[in-house]
């Protein structure tokens, strides 16, 4: 069973729930019509229909092979890439300055989630490199921009991020990676990276890599940290490739998935120093990586839509195929299995989190879409926090959200769901990776607990609050009996996210107390913000009338009342849960 | 990390909270004392630590191979398999009249859960012999009994257990395999069965499968099924091994986990038909099969707390060796992760979840005991029925907790989770069969609302209802702060499965909505009956003010109130719920 991408599904969540279209409508993409995005998503849609996810299965079978420093990819994968970033795709929300095409980044990250259903490993080296990109842009000087972008933003190369070192992991500060300052203002650099995606490949001629290092009197920790371009390869005056960089990948990793993702360990310097250029300022080069970071945690949480709705069609198909028992009601002869309740119940719980997730996603990047595009200060402040408030949520519900749905794909799919040829397994595994890399989901909820909730002294969350709070009024006053309990759950849920985040605000100064809440928090922020999403797209639909209003608004209902349910418990885990961690060490003592 | 069997923990689980020492004192065991059990599980979890936990990982790496209709098992597995046997591990619980040790069923349990913490494909055959044996008792003829039970229960040979067929997986009665009468007595099998553990391997001499086969006037459906005696090799009248059957393995799978574990299509009558003997009554097959897949599926939920258990240990191992960043309160340095309130959450909710679904399985091996050794007619019936209620709890909870608690082993490492050679991919991987084989968890969900709940009018439920509630008080009477809301979230647990028990006992006209509840309901009732469990272990810790007291509150205190407290959103699901899912067919149109 293989992929076809929901361009209908996603038009909408992204117009309805995202609030696109109400930006459109707004101006805020200038004179973008609506037409052009339709033909972009409908083109990207096709593309990763008919050229990527049938990548998927040999992609995961040969993996990315190592021999001798060289990695080669999947058969197919090197070709498919080159269609891939010929027809653009990868400078599609890149200024056209630097040769991209400029469109809305919510229109690029609708495009993200179908390259990753299509092949989540594919899609994850472009992730990485557009995330390059935007640190390039936003830091580096014009000179390296000048050199580098423009292959960058056509595809023709790749780029990777550089962090983890084996004693540096979610403790990016802990990192040893020496960089050295040579006469002609350039550096030389002397370490070793784990976990390295895309370290070394064959798709493109030239790798640029962006590596976190130390100069030798910087400050302990974060303080001293800087970021610098380091290409595989050189370039000689004219832009041609040069010399090959002292840098290399001494290996690759046998991991749980996404096998045809080279996962590298790097080495630098082995030769006496590879040759890499500042991006911004010395020991200013965390503040460059969260650029980076930050976007590519919004696209990690897409993955786990990506993931999420891949999981989905393959498990829906098979239980409209699949017969066994007879459901209730039916006299004759076995029904598909689709028609019982417990079955169902798992088909509506996959449909249900991949589309809150796609929301909270989708959401995300309009916000930066405002942020970025918005010549207001205020409206740019507002939009920048509100895209930072739900960034961290984004990345972790969308990422577990994936893990959930599937696994219960593969539940659905029973004895033949265990067997590796199904492909069931394939999407169980290759998820697990989403909700470690990029920043653990634990790490997520600290973010969203420790940085995000204190925005603008509470307000920006407040706001997200109100919001949420005038959709349960709208689907009270719809008055529609469809929707079941869902107003009444929504608005549980609404007022149980507010009372935790004003108790959370409060516990500042017992930063322990906050750290144990934090993940039942995030958790509780996301079936609030997803299922007052899923809420409006039924209004939406409803409003409209069109074919899909009666499957949206049992979404929404089955959210709210199976899902969302859980809000009132997460609250109570946060507010007076925290003791029941911290005083807890006898039990881990032994 | 390897596995160190928790034999401490195991004993308490089993005296404490499963009422092990209980029924020893009353005299349910007869002379049995508790020295001799104590030794016995000592020297099974020395066993399992030394000589069974080191074949984990090349039984994943090497699996079994099949060539030739020849299936060899991994390097060192015949070895340990016939050390094993040799020490009389495997007719552990089997009657003395059959070369059984005759020890109760609970010890087994505990011993059970030590081999499959060890190497969960390896415990996973002797599993389904001893459930063989069983039926083979219950069931078979004395010659059949005389002819194979003694090298079975030996374990010099090994037994299966074939149901499913490509058409009849969870629909059992649709199965296909022809038995056709012979003269003397016995029969011919022709057919095919799929997903046939250690249908095929080398580890003994012999194997008997116990097939279930359709007779050519046979009734449809699961009443015209029968159970067959099938062994690879046919019987000399000596006893020595004759004829090669017209049994054969055609191929195996190639699964997401527990590689060593063959899993055969096994194909019968080849060359004419396999000869089999008729177990028990022609058309009464379904019967003998509960038998064993009755005991197969508590000790599947057996190989949930095994495979949680073993991700628990290295996970908690990991968390104090690895070092990022600075607990809150330190002053220099960095902190072992397991000081990060988000990291112990994890862990403690591996070890609450581990403790519950052993605390559960465990009542209802000691249930069993209770039944098969009682001579009261009353008595017996009381404590068959409670272990027919507990079964399919036991099965789904513990397993949905291997497969939570091994994905947490993996998030707990981080990156390093996610590189098989780390280890905790393979109980993620290892784990996902559990809840599929033996009854999926949603079968089992069904068996507990339309077959278990009406069991003597719902009196069954009740008495185990009222039995959670004494915990509950006593726990209010304890008066001990360290216990914080644990009455209070427990009472509601209980509460909550008690309105959600009358609730479903009434619905049994309206089968669909029963249905549709009946996975939540499951999960609510292993809520309240695995934290009123571990309340009641933290209880006789106080009491025998051992160390380990203040580390059995803490969990049981985790237990109650970040896990039990979902118990009153899982009954909103299930009364208010069942309509959100049977209505929603519109979303699962397209």
């Amino acid at each position: 069973m293989s992929y076809r991408a929901p361009v209908a599904d996603i038009m909408f969540a992204l117009n309805h729930a995202a609030g696109f279209a109400p930006a459109l409508a707004e101006g805020v993409y200038g004179d973008l019509t609506d037409d052009v995005v339709a033909a972009v998503i409908e083109e990207a849609g096709k593309f990763a229909t008919d050229v990527l996810a049938p990548l998927n299965t040999v992609g995961d079978h040969s993996g990315s092979v190592f021999k001798d420093g060289v990695v080669t990819t999947p058969p197919g994968w090197k070709e498919a890439y080159h269609a891939w970033s010929k027809a653009g795709w990868n400078g599609l929300a890149t200024p056209a300055k630097w040769g991209g095409q400029e469109l809305p980044y919510a229109v690029n990250a609708a495009c993200t989630e179908m390259w990753n259903s299509a092949a989540l490993a594919f899609g994850l080296g472009p992730l990485l490199t557009m995330a390059g990109i935007d640190a390039l842009i936003a830091h580096g000087s014009d000179a390296l921009k000048q050199a580098y972008l423009p292959k960058l933003v056509s595809g023709e190369w790749m780029g990777t991020m550089q962090l983890t070192e084996p004693q540096a992991g979610s403790d990016v500060g802990a990192l040893r990676t020496r960089a050295e300052r040579v006469a002609d203002g350039s550096y030389r650099l002397t370490g070793q990276k784990i976990f390295i995606t895309y370290g070394e490949h064959d798709l493109t001629d030239n790798i640029i890599h962006l590596v976190l290092a130390r100069l030798p009197d910087a400050p302990a920790g974060t303080k001293g940290i800087s970021l610098f371009l380091v290409p595989k390869f050189l370039l000689n005056p004219d832009g041609s490739l040069g010399a090959r960089n002292d840098a290399r990948a001494h290996s690759i990793e046998h991991k749980l998935g996404i096998h045809a993702s080279p996962t590298c360990t790097m080495v630098y310097g082995d030769q006496g120093g590879a040759v890499g250029f500042l991006i911004g300022e010395e020991n200013r080069g965390m503040a460059c990586m969260f650029t980076m970071m930050n976007e590519a945690r919004l696209a990690v949480g897409l993955q786990g839509v990506a993931i999420a709705e891949r999981a989905t069609q393959q498990a829906v198909a098979y239980a409209r195929e699949r017969k066994q028992g007879r459901a209730s009601g039916v006299s004759t002869g076995s029904s598909p299995i689709i028609a019982h309740p417990d079955v169902k119940r798992m088909l509506l719980t996959m449909r249900a989190l991949t589309g809150a997730a796609r929301a909270i996603c989708y959401a995300t990047a309009v916000a930066l879409d405002r942020a970025h595009r918005s010549t207001d200060e205020a409206v740019h402040k507002a939009a920048q926090e509100r895209a930072s408030l739900l960034t961290p949520v984004a990345k972790a519900f969308s990422t577990d959200a994936g893990n959930t749905v599937a696994s219960l794909g593969v539940q659905v799919h029973g004895g033949m769901g265990f067997i590796e040829e199904t492909g069931a397994a394939q999407h169980f595994r290759d998820a697990r990776i989403l909700p470690i890399y990029e920043g653990t989901n634990g790490i997520q909820a600290i973010d969203l607990v420790t940085r995000k909730l204190p925005l603008s002294g509470g307000a920006t969350v407040a706001t997200a609050i109100t919001e949420m709070k005038r959709t349960v009024a709208a689907v009270g006053a719809a008055s529609d009996q469809a929707f079941g309990w869902t107003d009444i759950r929504l608005q549980d849920a609404v007022a149980a996210l507010e009372r935790a985040t004003h108790w959370l605000l409060g516990t500042r100064n017992d930063l322990d107390t906050a750290l144990a809440g934090a993940t039942p928090y995030l958790r509780l922020f996301a079936l609030a913000a997803g299922g007052t999403l899923l809420a409006q797209e039924a209004l939406v639909a409803k409003q409209l009338a069109g074919a899909d209003a009666a499957a949206r608004i049992a979404i929404a209902r089955f959210f709210a009342e199976n899902l969302a349910i859980e809000a009132g418990s997460l609250e109570r885990t946060v507010v007076e849960g925290a003791d029941s961690v911290t005083t807890a060490d006898a039990a881990l003592a032994s």
